[in-house]
């Protein structure tokens, strides 16, 4: 156990800037994680209070001061600190120990009662608001009143009579909304503030942000109470926030904001304008330099930017907090390679490129790739940030009419309940996608994530009705502008303005060490289905294509009726005829993408989804039928799609059972596979082929499948190759290895089968999640999920981050058995855990070849890899 | 490897009736299953020819006689024996070595023309039909002409001469048939035999046997090839099948059909009325005795009841084949408990009661128990067998015509495209259910099995339109009468007659030595949702609910739309009225069910299946509206239906999610059930309850799904318990165990976890099977898995056998890890596998404590656990 672990990040921080780097830290104490955690479990621990009153008289002794004390009173600070800094949870309530009598003896102590009285004012409607629970607008209301009465502009022009008065005020109201008076014993106060940061931990914000920051709800957070110092006193005091460096842009020129006269809750709630460390130095050049100095060793100790708070309490400097400060993407990537250089002032240090390159998350990748928005908006509606990044257009329902507003030159949001094959057009054309249904996985969510178009799936709050849609009382009209937040999952009514992404330069830097750490030992593909795709991919250091989904090519508007022909045929021959221009197509498909990935592996998955994926759906036909008539061909289709219909076609005929009642296909996809490799080959291009069966359950099948590809290798390779275009020399053909997808439990487990009849694993995690759990996905993830992650039911979705007690366990065993049978059997992994970190680390471990994901992740892979090798983003839950 | 194996059962018998028995057995030789096995591989072996050659001379000089020899030819008979019996397969070509000379020799040596070419005649109809698939038609027609020419009555009526123009006609037909001459080589001959029954191992009719009864494609057969013996020389010849006992009674008699001058094939086929044994005596007294005296002997040697071929040339006996043969259910058991007996004639044998429980199989004790079918019928259409047993009724397409009918007093089959909830009280007056779509586990086959109704789903060659269905051409009228064998799956037209069940004594006998066996080592639960099925089950020997289904006390009709208010309920309280309802009724079921197995454990499984099954379908209100509108309630109920339809719902909110959706659900079902408790207790009833939590994923969920029963139970607890009826005492609460089914891969892999928090485990394999494989069954089971077992992709149906590799290791892991963290925790089963004899093996092996099924396989259940208990039925595939 760490020492954050039991006293929390700012608990630690405070020991150790007071023992190791011997600042000026006011004294104080930790109540540690454990005692919240037996909070959790069993209300209030017996032996706490006795601890507490323990600790309370050697704070009080080394002070030389007493909590509530009528002469010379200490007064405490109480702030919450878990282990991970967590917004969300109570934060602090300053100058506990204040009642009746004490605000007296501060009166007498500081000859000020003005100051005084200020500061009870101050505790009383903190106390109030964080720890009893009353709105802070009671308070905020009587303060407005008293400055009117007395004329004050700010807080600090009211007079030391009328902070009294507002004192007995604040009291009523306390007793008034509580039914008790405000309790003046200090060490009540003292329990009442301690719980208070106990229970905030389960409060519904910092769960919710648990929940989105991936932090287990087990942890508890410790309880800092610390010696009040007063940056409020008087004008030769001051309080401030300051980082070690610029935490926007990554300069490394020490920044902050600064208030004369004041404590620390009024430069964090912006009441007053604050002034920056300059102006500090004008004003307290001594205690500025002193600041400086402590900054250079704070950063020495912990080789990184620190965030500090301080307070000058009558020209004495005091150090309230610091920890390691959060940084925005461009920053992070600059301190780091920044860091890497002896660039400190003194006592010079400088961390490896192995250290720079763990400082740098995914999210910091992710900022500095995709455009932001540069303001805010109001949320008209939340969904689930399906595919990153922000877009502004007009909205549209319909794919053809957003295409005409397009050809129009309009930019488009398209929005609809949920998206299928045939709004592909629509989707093309659109700057971001928003749906009312659907989960991650959803037609419209893997769509736009492939083609890095911002999109919100699952807006279940937004009621389409014919060409308008609507949120609560609030309509939008087809053509009304909204923005999307991809990365949030936010709608915006109305236009937000647009950032371009511009990675900086250290971007590529801190990518080619992550480069030189991973190589040869975990590589980084891309799922890609287009020469477009393909290209980007390698544009952004993809190694590879581990998934080309062929069902996209499929989809095309021009393919999708030959695709249907196919499905209707009523003989082999009709069957064939469709089979046949299906290839030809298919054939240029695989020449670009073999083109654009020359000399680099392409995995080439056959037919996947259900067939009734390429019909359209029963109801609308019966609807159609019901009131109108069908014609023929309807008729025609609507047989087929009840005959394809599924109950649940996650776990129907997809997959290589599709491939078993259309032996046809699977042969014709090898076939134009392979008639591409031979003329991009001509054209000097170096094909590198891996044939990937979906969904295989017994070596049986795969077997099965496997011969398929191989009958038509066999037939292509007994016609002579192809002449290279310059030479009269013939291509050498590649050799092609065939393998297969570990998707169910069944496979993982008798991955020792499988491995007799496959060259390759490719573990398919989507729905390897989807059937290890039993959630489906597009269901699962709208209304279960979210209720599941804030419950603590789950830690993590395991859609985001495998599952890596059960998921994961399967990959293990797959892994292993597989290997077992057939030595340094190559392996990789092609779902969207494939661009997850954290998933990036147990592939890592488990012995995993490469890891595959959608090319914009490709950067965030890279990173991820390296961190996965360099061993540091171990599995164990935030 | 057993001679079996290799030799086939045939092959193996023969060897052993020559060597160890020293019978009367015609010479010859058996060429191995190993030699088929390459066969498929990769051809004719190249080998073989050379080694059946050195066999054939060896036979050669053994008989003195040469094959294909002109002056005193060998002829020779061949068969096909796999290792199982099995029909579908070549069976047998006679006559092997004959040809335009040897004929001539056969004639001059036996001094019978007319008895030769009766010989040549049969073997080139025989080879021609079976080894050159030339139409069987075209035989018979020809040799009609001839009977008709020559005015024979019978076959043996034709003279010599028409016989040889008849060889001389089949020669043509083979040659116009195959393009080829009759092959004349013997060699030729004996290889085209020996390669047809290679061939037939992959005929379409054996492997549709195979599939049907579980054994391995990858086996192969043998192939034996024997001199020949002439039953149809002339009238001091004959031969006959005979039985060592009564195949269809049981009766220690045997018994047997016979024919003087004869050859075996028209035994078989029927063409002259065979006479008995009896009749034998009386022609062949000496060879009779010898016969009995064989039977003897064999019986001793097998112990058990042989089924034998024989054949008389002038005045010899030879025995041709034997093997322990099949018998009736009924038979089976009064053999069985005979067999103990020392019941034979000399040398007196038995078998120990463990031997007799061996004896008898699940289809064995099924045909005893459910009605069947005493003649046949036209086969109209063949569907999934989904609920055993024989019905004959009328056809109603809706259960409310099903109603009226029913009232009038006709029996009623029901038929539907599937049914639903909506469809129970029709399917409760029904006769037998048909269905032309669903699985094995569709709606329709779960109701009819548990309530032992005759049920044939999925069978989709049967179109329904309005109030007719028709297959083919031929259409069925409301109120017309059909027939359905719920084992079969076949549905005849028009009336069969029906033989009602009546067990014999032996039943019980071999029902008490079971339990006897399998006391304190694996019990046997039945799965029953009211009191009739609780009753039935105590009555069929459970010893306890190892599945109460709760969901289907909220289908009655009086209870959907209280079912239907707690899903639209706009407010808590609306909800809470409904659920407030539904305690009521839940209660009455409860307390039904707990009367009935007082004293023993009752599991009750809270409610499990996704709400949208409670609600109208989509697409039906859908299309009503589109065509005449819809009502206000109908409208709630149409968005209610959007809000709960789900892509997968097998994979959705359903089983403990639900819980977590409405809490107070669960806390309702647990508070009636404990309430029924309460009040059985008081009437002196014995409750015994385990509440079941389905569908859980994680150890998080299943504690916060125990906090709530808890609660309920610490409530409940809380109050006096009731006074007994009789006295003043109060009675003593049971006390309630609280456990999980594991039914997701998850839940078995983190069973540990689960068990910290679990009372006892049951095993959902159902589920578990769908989820592991990735398949649903509703989807897979009419489309892909026939297709699947007959290509040998799957060995078994692993909805019916669990699939011991994949689902099997879950199962056995699960077990382990649960028992590692909670030791001696209760382990049972409750899917259908628990019904099912070898899977039953594996959840012993498994160390499972009970098994659970439904009522009417509980009889099976306890055989085959007591099977399993004595290691019979371990898990070698057929």
């Amino acid at each position: 156990m760490e020492l954050k672990d039991l006293l929390g990040g700012k608990g630690a921080n405070l020991a150790e800037m007071m023992s190791v780097l011997k600042l000026p830290v006011p004294h104080g104490f930790t109540i540690t994680t454990d005692a919240c955690r037996d909070y959790m479990h069993s209300g209030w621990p017996k032996s706490l209070d006795k601890e507490i009153a323990l600790h309370v008289k050697s704070l009080e002794s080394k002070m030389r001061r007493g909590l509530g004390d009528a002469t010379d009173p200490l007064l405490v600070s109480v702030r919450s600190g878990a282990k991970f800094s967590m917004p969300g949870m109570m934060d602090t309530v300053l100058n506990l120990g204040l009642n009746d009598k004490s605000v007296k003896g501060l009166a007498t102590s500081t000859n000020n009662e003005r100051f005084a009285y200020d500061s009870y004012r101050r505790f009383i409607s903190m106390y109030g608001r964080i720890v009893l629970g009353i709105d802070g607008l009671k308070f905020e209301h009587a303060l407005e009143a008293a400055k009117a009465k007395c004329n004050a502009k700010t807080d600090a022009d009211i007079p030391a009579d009328a902070l009294k008065d507002l004192c007995e005020q604040f009291k009523t109201t306390v007793a008034v909304e509580t039914g008790k008076p405000f309790p003046q014993d200090p060490a009540k106060q003292l329990r009442g503030a301690v719980e208070a940061v106990f229970r905030s931990w389960n409060g519904p914000r910092a769960i919710a942000y648990r929940v989105r920051e991936k932090i287990s709800h087990d942890l508890g957070t410790a309880v800092n109470v610390q010696a009040m110092v007063f940056g409020n006193r008087d004008d030769n005091c001051g309080t401030g926030v300051g980082f070690t460096r610029n935490a926007a842009t990554g300069v490394n020129k020490p920044y902050g904001d600064f208030l004369v006269n004041a404590q620390g809750e009024d430069v964090v709630a912006g009441i007053r304008n604050t002034e920056d460390l300059d102006a500090m130095k004008k004003k307290f050049p001594d205690l500025h330099a002193e600041l400086m100095a402590i900054f250079v060793r704070l950063e020495k100790h912990y080789k990184d930017m620190c965030d500090t708070e301080f307070t000058i309490e009558q020209g004495k400097l005091w150090m309230l907090q610091t920890r390691v400060g959060k940084r925005t993407g461009a920053a992070a990537l600059k301190m780091a390679v920044d860091m890497t250089k002896l660039s400190a002032p003194k006592g010079g240090w400088k961390i490896s490129k192995r250290e720079a390159l763990m400082r740098v998350t995914a999210d910091h990748l992710d900022q500095v790739l995709h455009p932001q928005f540069a303001n805010k908006g109001k949320v008209l509606a939340k969904g689930l940030a399906a595919s990153p990044g922000a877009a502004v257009g007009k909205v549209y329902f319909t794919a053809d009419d957003a295409v005409d507003a397009a050809d129009r030159g309009e930019a488009i949001i398209l929005v609809r309940s949920e998206t299928s094959p045939e709004d592909v057009h629509g989707m093309m054309v659109a700057k971001g996608i928003l749906t009312a249904r659907g989960g991650l996985v959803s037609h419209a969510a893997v769509v736009a994530r492939g083609w890095g178009t911002p999109a919100i799936v699952g807006a279940d709050m937004v009621k389409i009705e014919g060409k308008t849609f609507s949120v609560g009382d609030i309509t939008v009209k087809e053509g009304d502008i909204i923005s999307l937040d991809g990365t949030t999952g936010e709608v915006v009514l109305g236009e937000l303005l647009l950032e371009a992404a511009e990675p900086p330069k250290e971007f590529k830097t801190i990518l080619k060490w992550a480069d030189e750490v991973r190589k040869g030992k975990l590589d980084v593909r891309a799922n890609a289905d287009t020469a477009e795709d393909a290209d980007k991919a390698r544009e952004l250091g993809a190694q590879g294509i581990g998934l080309c989904r062929t069902e996209h090519m499929f989809l095309a508007p021009d393919r999708l009726p030959v695709v249907r022909r196919m499905i209707l045929a009523n003989t082999p021959a009709e069957e064939t005829k469709a089979l046949e221009e299906l290839r030809q197509v298919q054939k240029e498909d695989f020449a670009g993408l073999l083109r654009s990935m020359s000399g680099l592996p392409v995995t080439i998955r056959l037919l996947d989804p259900p067939l009734h994926e390429f019909l359209p759906r029963v109801e609308e036909l019966e609807i159609k039928k019901a009131v109108s008539g069908l014609n023929a061909e309807e008729e025609a289709l609507l047989k087929a799609a009840h005959s394809w219909a599924e109950f649940n076609p996650m776990l129907g005929t997809r997959g290589v059972r599709l491939g078993v009642v259309k032996p046809g296909l699977y042969a014709m996809q090898v076939r134009a596979l392979m008639e591409a490799a031979d003329q991009v080959a001509a054209e000097g291009y170096k094909p590198v082929i891996e044939v990937m069966i979906p969904l295989t359950v017994t070596r049986e099948e795969m077997a099965l499948a496997r011969s398929w590809v191989e009958e038509v290798l066999a037939d292509i390779n007994s016609r002579p190759a192809p002449k290279t275009k310059k030479g009269a020399k013939r291509v050498v053909r590649p050799k092609v290895t065939i393998g297969t997808m570990i998707e169910t439990p069944r496979a993982a487990l008798r991955a020792d089968e499988l491995a007799e009849v496959s060259d390759f694993f490719s573990f398919g995690t989507n729905d390897l999640t989807q059937m290890t759990f039993g959630f489906s996905r597009d269901d699962i993830e709208s209304r279960m999920m979210p209720a599941y992650l804030e419950a603590g039911l789950l830690k993590r979705n395991p859609f985001e981050t495998i599952d890596q007690t059960g998921v994961g366990e399967l990959v293990e065993i797959a892994a292993k058995r597989g290997r077992k049978v057939k030595r340094g059997m190559k392996l990789g992994v092609c779902g969207e855990h494939g661009g997850d970190p954290e998933s990036i680390g147990l592939f890592y471990r488990a012995g995993l070849d490469y890891v595959s994901c959608s090319p914009y992740r490709v950067p965030i892979a890279r990173l991820s890899a390296a961190q996965a090798v360099i061993g540091g983003n171990k599995s164990d839950t935030k």
